[in-house]
């Protein structure tokens, strides 16, 4: 009989970051002189638009596959994603030559679902909108005997996501520095959980902050209500690997005990964060990924004289989303 | 008397090195899964888009204003370029208080203006059509008895920009590698010179190449004639950053002995690896700074198998510009 665990741990994050070794780039952590200038603190940034696939997504996808059988892996996997962790499964699948299913909106970007396929995913598209990508999801890896590699709301997924945030804390203590506060992109709290869990070891009194976009901020929401709230899924937002209608339940016990602050932004704030960064940073970053960025950019969260971490989780953006992003904000 | 040495060494790169050291970034050296894929070698770009102000000139710039007397500095400095320089030079001077006076063409792209500015360099604009800006540059710098910064043509420059390839050669061996090739993005011969020159000590069988844009090729052509041509500067470049009439004295008498092959990409070509390197780098690189990728993305160089080092040399491209190359070639 299989246990299933559903208990996240620093150790399972530090396993994860050797399952992962030489596997994921290890992504560099940036520091940009305007960005401290402006906040009057030292911004520290991991750049995990540089990662396999463009965002922070393998690292937990890459853990997962890992873990599984032989005999599990000869079957394949099957995930559900807006585009940035169904990259991270395909290409973690491919290593392993698994058979790999991809459910993606069908508003999905562009570039996202070729580059699923540029990793040989399999993808079944649904409307994100009217249909249940879960439901959709579970039906087919029952039918086919798939192993789930679920977004957000498993232990594996969040210790692999969790070693963003160790090797942050090792690059940024290789400079002699530890973080006053740590900034997370956030949608089903994935990479929060992970991430809150290791520095939880690493460094107690680093404040664990998120930044969510505006009508999906369900999971601060959700924190401050002391209960899981749901988004209305109906909304736009630039956010898109943002857009998820809840937080999970593991997820959300570990944000529930974790988390100091969240902060919402608009479309604009984050356009405006992802335009300043093509200027300064020279880094092409989504909008769901420059959120942190944003937070700090806006002057949302306290920065005078404070080191702060921040995930620039993913670089994913179709190209004409982004010029016309240049057009109004750069 | 002061001697002045126009003799570039390894040791003197060396020496650069420990000059600039805290001061300027050390960049990642990047590999990406694809462009290894599409080339069948191993190609580690060196991300001089990520140094301060935006290309690797602040490195050269940075061991000239070093090695100024005090003196030399209380008076200032005086540098003429179309940006990139500019940048470095007024990021340099900024460090050590020093005035700074740059000769900047009109048409320098408007973020490189912008940017100069914010270091607190005092701008003379001339027109690079009709107009000869060393000429003008030696008048005020006389005038006003500051110390030049040359963008490319002094031992100093040569030295400090040398520092990229000495840089990536320590970061290729950490993981085990040295470069059969480096190509470099060439206007002048500032980075060409002083990569090819440390890189002879490291590892002299190491082919350097360089890659210039259409009608500013005058360097391989150059090299091939044995003496120095010049280019018809009222021809357009995307690559401002490359528009430089002719070699150096000094870069010459390096390059012609160590450039083992050029190549020439038309604008197009380089636009392309600029909105590949949008995709598929998640990395902004103005198209000067793209021609090496350009070179290797076009295959113009021979990669199969072998391990290729290049220089990402910059990333200071307007917005405008970077909208318009997206929508014809993202």
């Amino acid at each position: 009989m299989v246990t299933m665990t559903t208990t996240v741990t620093a150790a399972g994050v530090r396993a994860a970051a050797e399952r992962i070794k030489g596997a994921a780039v290890v992504t560099p952590l940036l520091e940009n002189e305007w960005l401290n200038q402006r906040t009057g603190g030292r911004v520290l940034m991991k750049a995990e638009t540089l990662q396999h696939g463009g965002s922070f997504k393998f690292r937990g996808a890459m853990n997962r596959l890992s873990k599984l059988t032989p005999e599990e892996r000869a079957r394949g996997v099957l995930a559900w994603s807006s585009g940035n962790h169904a990259q991270g499964v395909a290409r973690a699948a491919r290593l392993f030559g698994a058979r790999n299913v991809i459910v993606m909106p069908k508003d999905a970007p562009a570039l996202k679902v070729a580059q699923v396929k540029a990793y040989g995913g399999e993808i079944v598209f649904f409307d994100r909108y009217s249909e249940d990508r879960e439901a959709i999801g579970r039906r087919i890896a029952e039918a086919e005997g798939l192993a789930l590699a679920p977004s957000y709301d498993h232990v594996d997924i969040i210790e692999g996501q969790g070693t963003v945030a160790l090797e942050a804390a090792e690059q940024a203590a290789a400079r002699g520095l530890s973080f006053d506060a740590f900034v997370i992109c956030c949608g089903g709290g994935g990479l929060t959980s992970g991430c809150a869990t290791i520095l939880e070891e690493i460094s107690p009194a680093t404040e664990i902050h998120i930044a969510e976009p505006e009508f999906y901020d369900e999971t601060w929401a959700s924190i401050q209500a002391g209960r899981k709230l749901t988004a209305d899924i109906t909304k736009k937002t630039l956010c898109d690997a943002l857009a998820t209608p809840s937080p999970g339940d593991i997820t959300f016990d570990i944000m529930r005990r974790r988390v100091a602050g969240g902060v919402t932004l608009s479309d604009d704030e984050v356009a405006e964060a992802v335009a300043w960064a093509f200027k300064y940073l020279k880094l092409v970053i989504e909008p769901g990924g420059a959120i942190a960025l944003a937070a700090l950019y806006h002057r949302k969260l306290p920065t005078e004289g404070r080191t702060i971490g921040i995930t620039l989780s993913g670089g994913n953006v179709d190209p004409s989303l982004y010029a016309t992003i240049l057009g109004r904000f750069g």
